[in-house]
């Protein structure tokens, strides 16, 4: 399969996706720095799928820049134009290309809103052309829209569609041809409302980014208006939130107008989306949305961004508001609890082995702060401390929704190294213990390094003078009845 | 602090976070049901919460719903009406809570759209009403519009801002009066074209659900258009993608008129979003939407939902599709890799340690995969493998962006327990060992269960008869110079 397009950035993200997904390439681009820019976005394309696909990706195709339209056409079995939105220009472009491809090429024009009727108007072989409309960055966004015209042949959508989902994409056939399709519709309202917001000084691009980013656009990523309007609708259900609805699309909160919102519309929504909604009740989607949205705000939490960000500061603060714990009259250190989260729960229905080390991961961190050898210790000093050797017991499967609470004792330490452990508990019951050794380093010089005097005096009065009986034990397997050990 | 709010899903979502941030709440609402669905709504923000956020929170407060307006805003330190979307109603009750209050509470109304200088028309003290405008649901989304009247004092948006800040929400100032505020307009303005779409038979509501869900959406949640438009502007910039997108407004892709795109509105753009991207080039803007699309997609993943499920799809069909791994001519098997994902890295730079035990466990699946015992063979048989001991040897860090290679080497077996280790490599140099000693279980019966015979079998001509040093080592500590051990 050979596409053909314009390596602008649409034509180098498709570039990028088929020839990453093992599929040669073949564009004509008359841009003189077609080569260098496409490479651009496929350096950015390699770099997201290796962090997005968590598979083994094919063996790449090969990318050829070639200085015709013959040339890209001929021998091709799927043709994608990505030519600038010009309905003279694509139009010339997809004919001539019509005309140089063998006739079962599927030919998709990547356009944001011309009409495929006119678009195949000139071509040889109409109805195998039809629209597949993709999103920036292509190589990551799923949806590509795909519209037919008047004369593009039902089995070319449903061919192009088998293709692109092929590519890990999301094909949604349009069930009629209408200017912009659907997403461009409802992007081209947006932004022309927001236009508005501008021209009229009510906002700046800046805050228009924040009014949609830490609110409605959150709950976008994954549930659009209908859904959304629905579980407002809550236990009064759909309908009764249409109705309630009808007064405010009287009102001028848009400068568009709505159509109005007659019995027979309302109906049509609501059946609609009762069969969107198929069996799943109102709390299911409650639940589903919530979840949905604390995995979104997580994952910007990653990169401290937008609502992310948000969150970070708000969990910041209610650490330091929170009271310290206490150490008791035993040498365990309460340091840290957590919550099980629900993606750590593996299919067995238990916490699954990385997240012990994980919790117990955060549960060396609150030591190493309670020591002062927190964050800033180390970014400061150039100090850090490694953990060279870990032994975890898994004692008891942890159940999802619980508390995790970490108790901490020393049981050793010389002037650059500490050995401690852990206990987890859930409500008491142990669920894993560690054993951990670390070392004080200094980053920069390479080596380890002696701990300051008042660390080392600290961690004195902490060791344990009777540690439990797992504190230096091997994994040893014994072979019960003939004590062979393996 | 007090608030005083309606019952709705917006109002119980107000009690719930005000309350689990430590706030008593007293609520008015006519609604016989109002404490039953306050509950509801509780229930599931408690729920939420306890997901989203991994720091403590306070003790909650107690919400108690009253009778009368007066008994719910006297003594009420901040007050949020959240009643139906009916300016007289809310005018009515807002001049009756700002009677009752004290003259210092704040009074902020969660209206969508109407107008602050018209709902604080007949209150006492106006100056300290605002509009405090949130998303549901209202405990889990960070933005809240806060928009000031005519009467409205500076310091009461400031206050109001600061108390919302501190419930972990993201105050957005709007700088000037309009209906619907900004993300209503916007949201209001893509509703009215999707009804449109429903109302002309162009689409139903699951199809335009899509069309956001699976492209644009993904960006809305931590992009708006104006800096994805900056990104779809390339190296042009952004003055070259309004010029060039000036055409486009004529077009019919919308039912809503754009303003005018005159040189001095598309100067205000992009003055406005070269200010807003600041020092960050294209590149790092690029890769910063590129993380957070593949953080965003991960966290859907979880619940195999849109995008995520795309995702989740794809990535079965590579791993079915994928050449299987040969086996060595040592006993060493290589059944598994995996790319480092950015997020595993810790403030040292190097991968931390919780990770390498989650690629280890996958490595481990990928064992039981290989001995004919999968998922599905779990799943129909209620037999499982389960984890009883690991010891990992961290010997080396592991830097970002390289593919981690796990070897895998059974050192015994019996009927129903296997001794097994792998060996984390990069690039050929080794970074941990695992050691782990896994139990066959009945999940039902609850009890070990011998391992099928033809597992047994294989696992005989898998044995390593000359196991690596570091297979039954334990965790010690041998303090160079004396020989003393901790």
């Amino acid at each position: 399969m050979e596409p053909i397009r314009k390596a602008g950035l649409l034509g180098g993200g498709w570039a990028a996706r088929f020839a990453l997904n093992g599929i040669d390439v073949t564009v004509f681009d008359p841009d003189p720095e077609a080569e260098r820019k496409i490479e651009a976005v496929m350096e950015n394309a390699r770099r997201a799928l290796k962090k997005l696909v968590r598979a083994p990706l094919p063996q790449p195709g090969i990318v050829r820049v070639v200085d015709t339209v013959e040339e890209a056409a001929a021998g091709a079995d799927f043709i994608q134009e990505s030519a600038p939105e010009r309905e003279d220009l694509k139009r010339a472009l997809l004919t001539e290309a019509s005309r140089a491809a063998p006739p079962a090429a599927i030919i998709a024009s990547s356009t944001s809103g011309l009409l495929p009727s006119r678009l195949q108007a000139d071509c040889t072989h109409p109805e195998r052309l039809c629209v597949g409309h993709p999103f920036n960055p292509v190589y990551l966004l799923p949806l590509v829209e795909v519209v037919g015209g008047g004369e593009t042949a039902e089995t070319t959508k449903q061919r192009a569609a088998d293709i692109y989902r092929s590519l890990g994409m999301h094909p949604l056939i349009v069930r009629k041809e209408i200017d912009a399709f659907l997403s461009d519709r409802l992007m081209e309202a947006l932004w022309r409302e927001a236009l508005h917001l501008i021209d009229d000084g009510i906002a700046t691009t800046d805050e228009i980014d924040q009014a949609v980013c830490y609110g409605p656009g959150l709950r976008w990523s994954f549930m659009d208006t209908f859904l959304t309007y629905r579980l407002a609708g809550g236990e009064a259900g759909m309908r009764h939130f249409l109705h309630q609805f009808g007064p405010t699309l009287e009102l001028p909160w848009s400068k568009m107008e709505g159509p109005e919102l007659t019995e027979g519309l309302i109906e049509r929504i609501a059946e609609q989306s009762d069969a969107q909604a198929g069996d799943t009740g109102l709390r299911d989607l409650e639940r589903l949305r919530d979840d949905c949205l604390v995995s979104v705000i997580h994952g910007l939490n990653d990169h401290d961004h937008g609502a992310g960000a948000v969150l970070h500061a708000y969990e910041r603060n209610l650490r330091q508001a929170g009271e310290p714990k206490a150490t008791g009259p035993d040498p365990a250190l309460r340091l840290h609890s957590e919550p099980v989260r629900p993606e750590w729960i593996d299919y067995n229905g238990h916490l699954s082995e990385a997240y012990y080390v994980l919790v117990l991961g955060h549960a060396t961190d609150a030591l190493y702060d309670h020591l002062g050898m927190g964050p800033d210790y180390r970014e400061e000093n150039s100090l850090s401390l490694y953990t060279v050797e870990a032994h975890v017991r898994y004692l008891k499967e942890v159940p999802p929704d619980v508390t995790l609470d970490v108790e901490t004792r020393i049981f050793g330490f010389d002037e650059k190294r500490i050995r401690f452990g852990h206990v987890l508990s859930v409500e008491g019951v142990e669920r894993a213990t560690e054993e951990l050794m670390v070392l004080h380093v200094d980053t920069e010089a390479g080596g380890t390094r002696p701990m300051p005097q008042a660390v080392q005096d600290h961690l004195a009065g902490l060791v344990d003078k009777a540690p439990p009986d797992w504190a230096g034990r091997s994994v040893t397997l014994l072979w019960t009845g003939c004590g062979l050990q393996l």
